[in-house]
């Protein structure tokens, strides 16, 4: 069974002080701690990053990661924009069936704050298609356009986005590794400025730098170790990267795909799971997900959000983003859906320390790119 | 078995009326053509492509490829710089080995003439380490530099380097799809201003346009057709991104790793194979790969160069870069690798028309990303 046997991520921030490869070295070093692996042990590495080369002049990640490990394995970066982590996760997922007896490194990073927030607007930008680009849209447009249809589709307003972000801050606050670990009202929420309306600035994740690192294996002397996760199943769909071409603009196909195949690969269904890691780049976002991974009804998700049906403290079986999402915890791009995939690990093995969540016997992970241009789902269980 | 049963490449060149995805479309829907499949019969997408985001502004090509296909498929980009198609290959040969009943293309391509031959530089310079290029060195500087050691240590001139470039042009005239088809005399290569010594613009390859696509599948209705070649291996290797961080300069390591593990999982020698696409970025390059994978004795490779010993013509049994290679046929970077597997599956299959090779059972494939940070070892047989 391929499974994850430990992981380490970076603080997630505005970390001046380290380069690209810098965060990526501390998080390969961190893991290998972590899994009292040595770096001779490791058959192949899978890397996600989205702006190597783009806001950066850094591409060709194989060498400089072989640099760091002393190595000659295999090597892949895979680049999905913000799905990036999610994509590399799934390849590697792949290569453990198709090779038994490995252990493989998957590394999620990106450095964002070295650049201007124009260029990193501009770089982000490019996930988005030529058309969207040359309209001067940029990610808060395109789901602010997305808000929109959706809260007139179902009568929701601003304050049912706005209590996602409530829900996420408040989770993060317990998160050591988060950027921003203080809670945050509806009220602020509501009185922070508009980015691209209907969405402010505390609707939205932030510029973030980070790297987090897992390491898998189906060799069995390490999979039937304490603290290793079953990978239960790791799907990814694609969909059109232009909104236009979409048949609705308030659902995310890719989402939708990606999860009814990693729920029929699992064998489980949406009411089996106890924590979601959700891809929450601004909090309509994270309401969509939920309602296109058939966690909540069409049309309920602005409801439930408002309830905080998701929140930790609010007795469900099911809670959403408990490391702060990105939102709170940061969104450095290629990084977060390792980071996700992390928090699940952490929580499914009872490491989560003070954000512990009891009795959690599958976890989702669930990681976007562009508004929606490639979706990645992937179930844990223990 | 996993197989190739169809290829389809642009023509390489200044194609200066198409951008990066409508060169996909034309590969995608050519090699489709080819193999008499509909859109729905394709699985999976895996698209190599490096400068994506680098010299213009557009990553995500999941999305793109998408919308190409009018699918939800999984669609993943890999980047290894000059070895992104022969990395894409890999991850889809891995995808077929774990998959069964599956058909996938493979696309690799590259658009490199809309931007200034400075900006063009720059980008493929950021497959360097960050001191390379803060020394101001590009590709041209680095292979010079490698052949400066390597013509020094083995006591050869510029004219056994510019052999190398006289056969591929040769080869070169008899494929309508490369970007230059005509000859060249070893005068000529010499004449040639430098680029960076003792490379010369005739050791060099062009900056070029063009896509390139495969359909691989391992379903028995699709492998057993006629026209199909087997998959025997593909291996891949990384090493320092840095020259100055190896132990050899003379050598790519990743290029003899990947191909002894090629060699080793094919369960053939470099003896068995009648035709090799070797990675000649620059001439230097060409004898460099065939010392590294032992089909000559190192310190050998001036002179077989100067020989001719692997032109179609030469009476030997081992071809080199049948189809005029990077240096005649063109180098969009991305596509390479998967015009070079192309070429070994026309020729392997009898449709290579007027450059058909008689006798060819193997045929190797090599590609190389950077100075040799990583590299793409591919071994197709009938």
């Amino acid at each position: 069974m391929n499974s994850v046997i430990s992981y380490y991520t970076t603080s997630f921030g505005e970390l001046w002080e380290k380069s690209l490869f810098d965060l990526v070295r501390d998080a390969i070093k961190g893991v290998l701690k972590e899994s009292s692996l040595e770096n001779n042990q490791i058959d192949a590495v899978f890397f996600g990053n989205m702006l190597g080369g783009v806001v950066d002049n850094t591409v060709l990640s194989s060498g400089h990661i072989a640099e760091i490990l002393g190595t000659t394995i295999p090597i892949y970066r895979t680049e999905g924009a913000c799905a990036s982590g999610g994509l590399a996760f799934n390849l590697a997922d792949q290569y453990l069936s198709t090779n038994p007896d490995k252990t493989v490194l998957v590394v999620g990073a990106e450095k964002m704050t070295d650049v201007s927030v124009e260029d990193v607007t501009k770089g982000l930008g490019a996930a988005a298609s030529i058309d969207e680009q040359e309209a001067g849209l940029t990610f808060p447009g395109l789901y602010g356009m997305i808000a929109h249809v959706y809260m007139q589709k179902y009568g929701y307003a601003e304050e049912h986005l706005a209590a996602i972000s409530v829900k996420n801050h408040d989770h993060g606050t317990l998160n050591d590794k988060a950027q921003f670990r203080k809670k945050v009202t509806l009220e602020q929420v509501l009185a922070s400025p508009y980015v691209a309306s209907p969405l402010k600035m505390l609707d939205s994740s932030p510029i973030s730098d980070g790297a987090a690192a897992l390491v898998l294996s189906n060799k069995q002397s390490l999979t039937k170790k304490k603290n290793t996760v079953s990978i239960l199943s790791s799907a990814t769909a694609a969909d059109t990267v232009s909104l236009a071409k979409r048949k609705q603009i308030e659902q995310l196909e890719a989402t939708t795909v990606a999860a009814k195949k990693a729920f029929k690969e699992a064998k489980i269904s949406p009411k089996d799971i106890q924590l979601a890691e959700v891809h929450d780049c601004f909090s309509i976002a994270e309401i969509l997900a939920m309602e296109d991974m058939g966690f909540w009804e069409r049309g309920s998700g602005g409801n439930h959000a408002l309830n905080m049906d998701t929140h930790r403290d609010s007795g469900n079986k099911l809670i959403v983003n408990s490391s702060g999402g990105l939102k709170s915890a940061g969104h450095p791009v290629g990084a977060t859906g390792i980071k996700q995939l992390g928090e699940l690990y952490l929580q499914l093995t009872g490491q989560a320390e003070k954000r512990q969540i009891s009795n959690v016997h599958y976890g989702l992970a669930h990681n976007v790119g562009g508004s929606g241009g490639v979706a990645v789902v992937c179930i844990l269980g223990v």
